[in-house]
């Protein structure tokens, strides 16, 4: 919003009075009433908006979708149940789904996909939520490895592939049960590690509790962390800091 | 209590029946009005009543103490604070004292220790804790090896030390904050591994519940938890363990 | 991995560099990709890998039970659901089911049961998990011994089972509700006690929490723990300390 | 309250207006301001105001102890530390204290001690709070038998016991760390047993908690609690049962 | 168990030294394998036991069911859901069923309703946990007063029926949300108040733990507490308290 | 309630004693058995009784309506579900039903909207419980202003419509997941807020706790909060509120 | 900020393009580095900045409360020890402190006391958070009856005040242990009732949590919850609500 | 460690089979017994060990201190108190302290500073922690920009800073009480934001699980979060991001 210029407009006669208030007040949403459309948030933010589709209707869900399609060349929505997707995809047929990864896509484009995100999974039962955040981050353009069951069961099998996970610009780490992983890759790497508690477990797991604390406490450096199951979280994050080292003059 | 041995008696009179009913209903404790001094605990379990200094006035502790010596040669006090013991020393100077592990010792005889217990340690903060339970260990005639600092943000340390730990009959892994250290040994070993959280830590640490969590979620086999900063208890438990593999007959 | 041996024939010319640096670095795993198998876990700990059920995809599941009987005799899945173990049936007819343990069984030979280990629960609602843990352990190979419904409603029952508990090398106490059983048991044997609290129960019980906490809590010596209605868990460590104690050579 | 008499003396004159309407609204307590004493709570409830001295300033107790003795020949204040004792000492001289169970007791009469209640304690930590509830059932005037040290740990010390507890009209059992005494002696009697949670313990015991928790879960029947450390609560409860149980014409 | 009586008879030849030994260690108690019913618990508690359902396999309930009818004129079952009550009631076709209270009664022979509990209950839809208490009362022998429906919102409902309310030997509160309603009446009479919080309300409820808490930190005197919808263990304690008081001879 | 000009009558004869008495006494709701509706609230707090549909069964539900519906012009039920409308429906059918907000409404007449409250939700997935406070609020006779879909990932939203909110007498804020909404419009209003934090979100979120939480520790002056997703409390206090400030002669 | 105001004065050229620009972004607030002054807060919410005085350093507090005296006549500090205060007078010995309340205020001009709020407290424990509250509402210029110690325990002492609680624009009802107090004056008030929830109690108490609950799950109609001891955000609101009703043309 | 080199030594005998096998096992770490240090860490992860203060003995401390500087020209404490600091002065005169930060810093040599880390706090209370984030960056060798008192209570104060912020390669935002600071200002920037929960509020903050939970649950995106009061981690994981972004040939 170039504030200086506007004014020189009003000083020169360039704009009236009434547009330039108009324009320094503008929304810069599309108000649907149920929903207001964030349009500009890639230019602040560098992403459009993501749809939460957990808990919408479907009819607002559709609405929302085909707001954001006539602005957007890729479309993304997270948390959808395969009803929420059967019902989009009667009325926008271009719709693809990840029934795994629980994610709605509209590619309108291909893009490039630069840098390295290493997406890193304890167990097999915690693939779901790695694969939410590694097909995010690849909808956003970031290249992507992926290193699943490497838990601490045969803790082996990450000093294996603790070389390909550290050539990656950034790590996202998910595990469940205890949640001990990202704390070890930490203490293994020089890069940004990403912590995903996951819901799987049992007992005292309390839906994620106890690997959510066990990486808030982690003694090791350089862990940060999202929300229970929360891969989307930690793909946004990740691509962000991906695209910062990969992209020239982002900084 | 052999009853029938008792029945025999009575039946060839060489016991009155008021002194048969006596026996039968004989109290295998001490009534000292404000405690109840079970002496028979060593036959039942093996070791003799430990005492429990939190919390009891310095006049009741000392009366514990001596009760206690009367009838044992070796008398352990646990959690005590220096001026408990400084008051129960004054009465019986044979007492000593380690700051650290906060433990009272009466040592009338020294006994073999045998077998081999690991105690193992995340952090020098989780010392203390350690110290509870290998003292506790040696004191009830257990070997013990001390292997401390070898928590997660190093895992190379661990590594070093695995086959000094793997020697052991059982494994005590003391851990804070996260709380992994337990887990990662019990993948890498085929003894019992016997995990002690501490209340090292802050924040989201609650305590210490941070770390029993993660423990009680271990994803690897062979970890049973004892109480946060419980090191007395994980030792009672390698001991016993550790006497029923190397001591003859005894199972 | 004896590294000594691998050195001489390199200096002997016997291995090539190429050979040894393999060796040196090579995966005692089997990659599939969504699963990494971990074959030499009985080399390392005594058991070749468990596959816990829960949560996986019916295809997975049924991939990982051939990769695991290609190499091991014996197989076992813990927490699989009905339709999980008749997919896997359908393409693997040798495995059998127990519906109340939820266990998946692969039993390639037979083997001698040694040892003892007493299985005790505190009511009936509690004899799922306490199947689990009996299963688990007769399927490594202890000797098991089921005392069930003996809670403290009616104390006398325990009473009258106590010598039969006390025969074994090691105790399971199972119980939910106030989970108060492992602890009076602990109080009258001189055996480890691996205490299993329950969900079972309602209310302030809060899916076993209340029973968890009353065994961590637990003033009685001997006592430790393992995760709500982790039977699987408490059978595997219960095993090894029986194994420990009535295998010669294992320590 | 009499109305129908009271409407009576309107229609015959023989009471104003004014005084009728002030009767039928007058405040059954003396204010003070800051407080207001109850003073017709033992014609309500059958026990005068107790003074719950915890947080109040000592000017406010001072005041109020002595606005109760002047209607009241017996009055006790619960949760007094030294510092308040000695401020209401000085102005009120005939006051008695009891540090152990941080009472304050002004006795002005002595009342006779009917019934039994059993106050039975698991550990000589739990003594405070067992002290409490003895010298509070005391003060309202039932009998007390008292039965400490009798905790799971030791079990037959409880068994030695139980017909003396057994004697009693209603049991106090006061318990901390697992606090699975109260269900233990629920499973052997037929009395009320009314359950009292200490905060004795540490670790996962969080104040009390723990106990608290398996004593609302106990599934021994005949059980019911009060509040962490209310040794007081549950004195009040006992002694209404006791004296309904043995004062004729109480209901 | 008369131990003098059983020496002399030994003494005395009456009875041989196996006898002898077996009547000292006789089981009092019905091994079915998977349950253990306790007969004698009538003679030690006052009352047979009950079956809690909830849980219990089908096949299981029935068997437990004969087996407690063999002995007992009257049998009742809790938290039995339809589908077991039928599967029950198809074998023991005299068993009749309160779906709202969740009650399986085996009623043999009738028996005198004696004293009086008063069962208040907050809200209509805390009734279920209220019948429970109600029933189970009456099933033991209690006349009851039903109070239904006098929560805080109307607080002049319950001032309506406290008079009812205070004719009673023990008094039951039932209530959900904030769980106000037991403090309440304690403050306005003199006889026992059982608390009984209900999981009935939503958001911070969580599950009852408000009205929980509520009841354990009333500041009314008089009032102690079960777990949350125990509405069976509310009863159970007061017919105790009901019986200690109304009937002869008792204590 | 006038007492004396009761009392007056009494005097002058011109009302029996009998008739006084029973004024005094009478009870000003109407006994159902299983419920007593309280007519009298209107008077008492300006509202007649709403129907909390939630756990009651439909046939006590019909009678409810009906008894409400016979004293009064207007009747809502909340948190009603659409097989309990139906039913209802089926014997009064000239009741409403909004699947979204869970009301069922019966408006036998019209009343003017006065005032202005301002209803905001944070994300569309709060609209359900915001339309619970909104169409709350207008049954009561409250004016209200949507502005739905302004949370903090665009804040650009809140800002653009913030003199619209400012306009209200009273401000309801509904939102989930982190429950900032509220605090942020406090800080720009000069009304007071009544947030109302929802259960939308996952993981931590634990049912609504951390958006509670986040309401409660508001830095920003003027906010109160409700339970969680308690639309209908937040719109019965906005709609006094609303009133005591724009309708003459309230206060 | 009159956006079209200052563009007239630009095409006007009554003020340059820079000084538009800077007025367009002027910062409302003194910058003093470790703080901001919110000088323009009293426009926007109609209050000025209130200083929070817990965890400040006193040098820091002492500059604060300089800048904001230089611009209000009347500076209130909440939550402030004694030192901090003896500190601060050293300064600026115009400000005065209440021990009880833990304010410092600085009073430079009087101000009508107008409306009427009614403080209500439960016991005389809550007093403290009470006269946070009442001195709050009555710095701010609202009227403020005091009702305290009309707890539940003996709740005729609330009727006795109904009268007088119910002439006031709003009610603040300030509670610790159970906290129904709010709920009860709720049901029999027809103005908004504000709870605080204090920290006074003990046991499962858990600082507030008890009573906090039970105010959120409050089944009477017209309750909204401040944090646990927040006096002074209940007056803020509270204060805001009685001008709204007793200032004309507020709305 | 590269294999292949010493491998190619061992057959060109340029090195023995002795130094060979030591070689490949050698330790990377000092070991004092009581701490293992970890002088490798700077060649795995970057940063040399930093040392955790809290809990650690004083003569254990100045040791670590010593063993460090030996190898490192910088070396820094965290949570170290005074008394602390003063005995390792005493031994170490070069150190110096920050007791807002609770830092203890050894400078043996200077370093650049890169990038730009910006690290904001919401509150003056909220400084210590922001401090402790702020200084630690600086240690590392990240260029640091503070923007302080900024929370939402004046949210102007942030709009008129977001273009400083926004220029930062990352942001730390630190926040206490409800937390929200952190996803508001990740709403307005492209950057990514670490979030730091502080123990600042009281009440129903539970030191810091309140501001936690809000972080965790964000709607914004971008947001992680490390634990309550953890400056020191965010800084750790903000100059990695920060020096990968602005160090040429990094990734």
């Amino acid at each position: 919003m170039d504030i200086r210029e506007l004014l020189v407009k009003v000083k020169n006669n360039e704009i009236s009075i009434d547009e330039a208030q108009k324009a320094l007040k503008k929304l810069p949403y599309e108000d649907m009433g149920f929903a207001k459309i964030d349009h500009h948030r890639k230019e602040r933010q560098g992403h459009s908006e993501v749809i939460y589709c957990e808990g919408k209707s479907r009819e607002h869900l559709r609405e929302i979708f085909k707001a954001l399609i006539k602005e957007n060349k890729r479309v993304l929505g997270t948390r959808a149940d395969e009803e929420q997707y059967l019902y989009v995809k009667e009325h926008i047929p271009e719709v693809v789904y990840d029934r795994s990864a629980r994610l709605i896509k509209y590619i309108g484009e291909d893009i490039a996909q630069i840098g390295n995100i290493a997406v890193c999974a304890a167990g097999t039962a915690d693939i779901p939520v790695a694969e939410e955040a590694a097909q995010t981050a690849e909808f956003f353009g970031s290249r992507v490895t992926r290193v699943y069951d490497i838990g601490i069961a045969g803790i082996h099998r990450l000093f294996a592939n603790i070389d390909i996970i550290n050539k990656a610009s950034c790590i996202i780490a998910v595990a469940g049960m205890e949640g001990a992983l990202p704390g070890i890759i930490a203490g293994l790497t020089d890069k940004p590690v990403i912590a995903v508690p996951t819901s799987v477990g049992y007992g005292s797991n309390f839906g994620g509790l106890s690997a959510l604390l066990t990486m808030l406490n982690s003694c090791a450096n350089g862990v940060t962390v999202v929300n229970i199951d929360n891969g989307y979280g930690a793909a946004y994050t990740a691509d962000v800091i991906n695209k910062l080292i990969n992209e020239k003059g982002k900084c």
